[in-house]
Parts: structure tokens; sequence; C-alpha cells
């Protein structure tokens, strides 16, 4: 079906459009302003809905951990009194499942999101839309996100709901407001690619609520400091507010015509992307190709997909599009710094710019590149780049590295496009 | 005079006493543990005495902006009412100047010390050594230790007297004292090289005092909120920090015999340097080479020296040696990143080892170039790379870069070193 509002096939400039996304990525201004939990914000949210990471799949589709984070997510919101029940109601549509990125969200790795779950509120002041994204669980390997579901889970769960949100929540309400552009730029200079790695983001963040916070505290808000020393020890607590105003700066792409990508992401059974020009569709293929580093006591064959959103942050220029930012995620995911500075410096020939605003200090300074063109993933065949982490058969994180974008989805992508618009 | 606990020549094995004096320095433990005032806590300070950068001097031989630093510092701490009463009591010794090395202490550019001025107090707690540094006075250019004094340049000063100062003691007390290698050898990781780049370390600093900020709002204290925007606001606020942790690690080395570099500093009339085999002997040569960038609106002509002991972080291993860690100081200083990495590299040739704690995640997280040892110097002809602010003849920072220690300062302490204990 094609869209009424569209040009049709023949009167589309495809550079053009392209500029036209670009522009709109490279100026976003995402600003976290609020916290609220996802049943208040978000757009058509309803108590008995569960979101998850990808393309929207039917409940029998879901399996290993990306299945079990669902029924963990309805356990944790209480929509089911056993697993038994769970898995009997979704089969049913009792609770109803979604793709995070239809309700403005992203969802770190399964990325389950419930109606209590709080979540960052990011308007993107330059278009105007909003994106969202929920809290790090901490830094436990066992985390719902990874698939895993226990008594401990729940409490830390119940204590972001509790403690963490409303303070942070708080702090920013307070603010009016944060800029979230400029601590991404700032923290790209400081070790970071705002994906796999921030270290620095994270401090930054908290140093931007500080003068809130020290206010907060003289006025005796409940919980403050416990917050503030969460924040402390959680390095990975910035990543998802980098998602959100990924998601943010991605959505405002939409250019008909645009074959940028617009998001990337992927379930248990497999990796998809967006086109700009082609608004909310899918392109599928297969789960995405990796190389990684494992912790200790784990093995390759354990390596299982349940599903990321996170490549959101690839999609804007940065993670894997910024990995010569950040040498010492060596440590973490593997590689060495030759080869991810040749990795970053390979994502320049499928993009369409230079960022305007995220730049690589050891580039001397040039901008990441931001904007992936899948014309020029085909042409080349240099697939894009994520950092992530890597979840393990039996649930939990047991390890990171990085993951190409597999091939086939550009291809569908591109079918689509020549479909709809013909021969760019 | 040959001091009578030292062995005397032929009995001294130089590679031993390097490898004693490199260990000392690799595991020096310095902690932050107060804020004192100098006239409190400097061992032998007296009320009528200015320290400053470099080898002693009479104060005839102090010219341009030192010497006014010097005026600035008696003014400031009220030891005379003029400018002219000033100089003549400095030129009748009724205001003694001291070397800030002799206290104990380091000094950033002229490093001009009163009695009533804060100093960070850091132990090294495998050693049982002290050092102290005095408080970076803040962005603005025109600062005391750049051989400015005027009314802002007071006021300044005295809020770090008033204000900063006690709330940052405080903080330090209340927590027992906090560990800064950590603080230093994460900073590394992001982007610091903990001389001329600090923005990470002290955004990391301020997380480390944070509980007790958070307990002493809670509890009351004024002036809380106001040093924490001021530091949150000021990236060199830890180079202070660092200086004194490297002083409290460098006076551990002096083992009788070693070769390897003790202390670096200048004053207006040269660099200078200190072996740890030849215990507090300065060893002269003329200023630095340097190479640097220039803020908007000034030039070449203008750059003069006024001493500087902040190379006290190249002598254990930080700075110029650490530059590969900071790509983002080319924006500062110049050079590009491969230049800098070169220098960097370069520094491995005239050193005695990698740094067991100090690492550069670029090198795939090998050690710094730790431990001058002046042997390799004269040998190789590579001159040690320091990162420095650069000043202006009519006072203020008017730039930064890199300097380069002459070689005849190394010449010097060979020719003392071989009349002292023979050829090695």
């Amino acid at each position: 079906m094609v869209n009424a509002t569209l040009p049709s096939s023949g009167e589309i400039c495809v550079d053009a459009a392209n500029d036209e996304a670009f522009r709109r990525l490279d100026t976003a201004d995402p600003w976290v302003v609020d916290v609220a939990p996802a049943g208040a914000v978000l757009p058509g949210y309803h108590d008995r809905l569960v979101l998850t990471s990808g393309a929207p799949m039917p409940w029998h589709a879901y399996t290993g951990g990306q299945r079990e984070a669902l029924i963990g997510g309805a356990l944790f919101e209480g929509l089911a009194g056993t697993r038994d029940e769970a898995i009997r109601a979704f089969a049913a549509g009792d609770i109803e499942i979604g793709s995070c990125h239809d309700y403005g969200a992203v969802g770190s790795l399964a990325g389950i999101y419930t109606a209590s779950m709080p979540v960052f509120v990011v308007e993107n002041r330059s278009h105007g839309n909003i994106g969202y994204c929920n809290f790090y669980e901490g830094k436990e390997p066992r985390r719902l996100n990874y698939g895993c579901y226990d008594a401990g889970v729940h409490e830390r769960l119940l204590h972001v709901n509790t403690t963490l949100a409303p303070v942070v929540g708080e702090a920013i309400r307070r603010l009016g407001g944060v800029a979230l552009k400029p601590v991404i730029a700032r923290a790209l200079r400081m070790g970071d690619e705002v994906h796999s790695r921030n270290a620095a983001a994270s401090v930054l963040f908290t140093r931007e609520i500080l003068p809130a916070v020290l206010d907060m505290v003289a006025d005796g808000v409940p919980g403050v400091r416990e917050t503030m020393l969460h924040l402390a020890e959680n390095d990975y607590f910035f990543l998802r507010l980098s998602m959100a105003a990924a998601k943010a700066s991605a959505d405002a792409m939409v250019v008909p015509g645009s074959t940028l990508v617009s998001a990337m992401a992927f379930s248990c059974r497999g990796f998809a992307i967006k086109l700009a020009g082609l608004g909310d569709r899918w392109f599928e293929g297969p789960p995405p190709i990796h190389e990684g580093k494992l912790f200790a006591g784990h093995t390759e064959d354990e390596i299982t997909w349940m599903g990321g959103e996170s490549p959101i942050t690839e999609t804007v220029g940065l993670g894997g599009f910024a990995q010569a930012c950040a040498p010492s995620l060596q440590d973490y995911q593997g590689g060495s710094p030759e080869v991810m500075i040749e990795r970053n410096r390979q994502m320049y020939r499928i993009v369409h710019g230079d960022n305007g605003h995220y730049r690589i200090p050891l580039f001397e300074f040039r901008g990441t590149p931001t904007g992936i063109d899948a014309r020029k993933v085909l042409a080349t065949n240099v697939l894009p780049v994520m950092d992530v982490g890597l979840a393990g058969r039996d649930g939990g994180q047991i390890g990171a590295g990085i993951i190409r974008a597999p091939r086939a989805c550009f291809e569908a992508a591109m079918a689509a496009h020549h479909a709809r618009f013909g021969a760019s």
C-alpha cells in the first residue's frame, strides 16, 4: 500500500532526501525533561501491555531469554501470578506484546517495559518529538533485560521504581531539563563511545544534576544520598539516556525517499532495520554477525540473542561509529586499539556525512560517521558495526563484543525502496 | 662534600639503585588526607616566608612575572602594604624567599605560597612521607601564579581560603582521606594525562567526595553548594592534587647512586632537575625548549618563563609521558594526535620502566614510561617532554604547549654523579 502523502515514483531525489534526513539528525537537540511511568507517558500504552525489543512478532515466535524476559515482565508487573499463568495470558492475548519502537521507546537487550516502569522522557527540541527509555537495572549480570527474573531482579527493579527514578526525575524537573547532546559530545572526549562505554557520560550527568541534588538534600527529600551513590557506582547509568536521546534524534529523520537508516534492532529471531524514507516498516534479516570477549567461565556456544535496540546509538553516529574515542573498551569487549580505529574509519564509507557535534579527538576532531546509507552498505559490502553486551542462553550477561548488521536487511530495504520509488 | 651515610665510589651499582628508586616510585600510594594553611603544616614554614618555583635564587635574580608574583604574594599576605615596601622587604631579607621543593611542596607556574594559603596534604602511605600543593585559583587567565596581582586576583585567592578550601578539607577529613592513585589511573582511561588535562580527574574527585558532601549539606555546613558548583566548572581543579600526589611519590625515590630524575622544575632563569641518587642538589640549565599554541590575540614573542614545578607529574610518568591518553589536548596546546602518540612512545627510550598502575589504553594498556634515567637522556639525546601552560610577559596565561628539558641539566647531573660515584 502506497502512502497517499508520499510523492510517487520518479518525483523523488534520493540525495536531497538524504541531505534533509541527515540535517534533521544532525540538528536534533535532545533534552531529558522528565521521568515518569511508562504507562503514564508512552503514547497508547495500557496496563496489560509489555514491550520488548525488535520488529513485532507473535507470542509463539519469542524463544529463549527474550521469552523468559517477557514472562518476567508480566510477573514483575503483577499481570500474572505464576509463570504458567503468564504464558497462558500471553498466548490468549490477555497480555499484549508490543514493539518498543512503536511506542517511541527503545529497549536495551530484551528491552522489557511494563506500565509501572519509569522512563526517561527525552524531548527533541529542534523537532518537537519525544523518545523514551527505561532505567538501567544495575551491574548485577542477572537482569530482566538479560532474560532473568527472580527475587533479586524483582527487588532491584522495584528499587528503581520507588527510589532511583523519583529522585532523578525530581532533579531533572527542578533543572527544567538537561541538554544531552553537550554531555554526549563531551563524553566522546573522555573515552566513551556512549554505547558500551558510558563511564564519563554517567559522571558528567551526575555533575549536571548536582545543583538540584544539593537543593533536594537541603530540602530533606528522601532517597537522594542513596540514589547519588548508586549513580556513582554505575558507569552504565547513562546508556539509557544515550538511547533515548538517539531515539528522539533518529525519529526526526523520516523523509520520503531517503535511504538513510533510521533504526536498527534485533529480536531472538533476527536483525531488522528501518529506512528514513520508508516510514515504520522493518526490513528483517538473520541474527547479527558477532565477535566478542566473554567473561571468565563462559564459552562461545552459550551466546544467545534475546533482542536489543541499543544500536539506535550507532544509528545516530555513536557506539561502533565512535569506537576510536574509547580505546579502553578493548578491556571489556576485546579487540585492539588498531582494530577499533580501523573499524571506526571504515564506517565513513557507508554514511551520509560527518556529525557536526559528536567528534573523535583521535581523528583530529572529525565528526563521527553519521547517517548510514543503505545504498552504500550494499555498494561497499561494509556492514554497520555495533558495540553490544552478549547474553548467555541461561540468562544474564556473559560478555561483550561487536556485532555487524546482516546484509540481508539492507537488500530487503533497498528492494522495497526501489519498488516504492523506482531505481535511484 | 660527601654525605657520610652514602657508600663511597665503587660500591654503588647504579642499575640496582635505579631498580629500587623505580620500585619506590611505582609502589607509592598517595592519599589526600587534609587541607590546611601552608603556615600550619609545611615543615619549617614561618609567617614572613614566600615560596616560589624552581631552584632557590636570591631576590635580585627573580625577574618579570615571577618577581611580580612574589610581590603579589607579599601583598596578598599583608607582609607589605605597598609594592615598594614589598620590594624593599624582599631586598632586605625581611621577607624571605624559599623554594617550594625545599618545603615538601610543588608550585604551579610561579608557584607562590604564603602562610595563609591552604594546601592539600598528601600522604604517601607506602613510604610515610608527605607532599603538598596549594589550590587552583580558577579559570580567569589573570592569576597570581601567572604573575598577576590585582583586586580580582586578591578576591579569588581569599575565596579559596575562606570557602573552597574549608569545604573540600572537611569533606576529605570526613572520608578519612581519598586515595589518589586510583583516581589518576582511571582518569588516564578517560582522556586525561593529568597535567594539562584534568577534566576527568576533577569530576572523578568530585564524585569521590560526594558522600561526605551530601552529609555536609544535610548538616547545614555553609559554602558547600558554592564549592561544589565551583568544582563542577573548573576542569583544572585536580591538577594540584595530581602535583601533590606526584611530589609525595617522587620524594620517596631517594636512593644513593640512582640516575633517575626525582624532580624537574624551572624558574624565570632556567630549568633544573634533581637525581634520586644525589639528594637535594639541583642541576641547572637554560630555560626549556617550547612548542605551543597561543590563545587568540597573543603572539610568540610574548611568551615568558616565570617558573613551574608541575613537571613533577612527568617525573612520575604522567603529563607528557601519558599524552597518548589525551588526544583532546591538541585543542588546547596544539599538535596532532599522531605527534602526541609518537612523542609519548619516544619517552620509553629514556625511562627505567613501565608504570605498574598508570596505563595507556591506546598502547593496549602498557604502563606509562616512568622513571627518567639521566644516562638514557644523554645516550639517546631524547629530551623529556612536558605539557605546560604558557605565560605572557604582561602576566596571565596566553596559551599552552609542550616544553623539553634542556640537555645541559642532564649533563650537569651526570657530571656530579660521576664525580660522586665514579663512572657507571
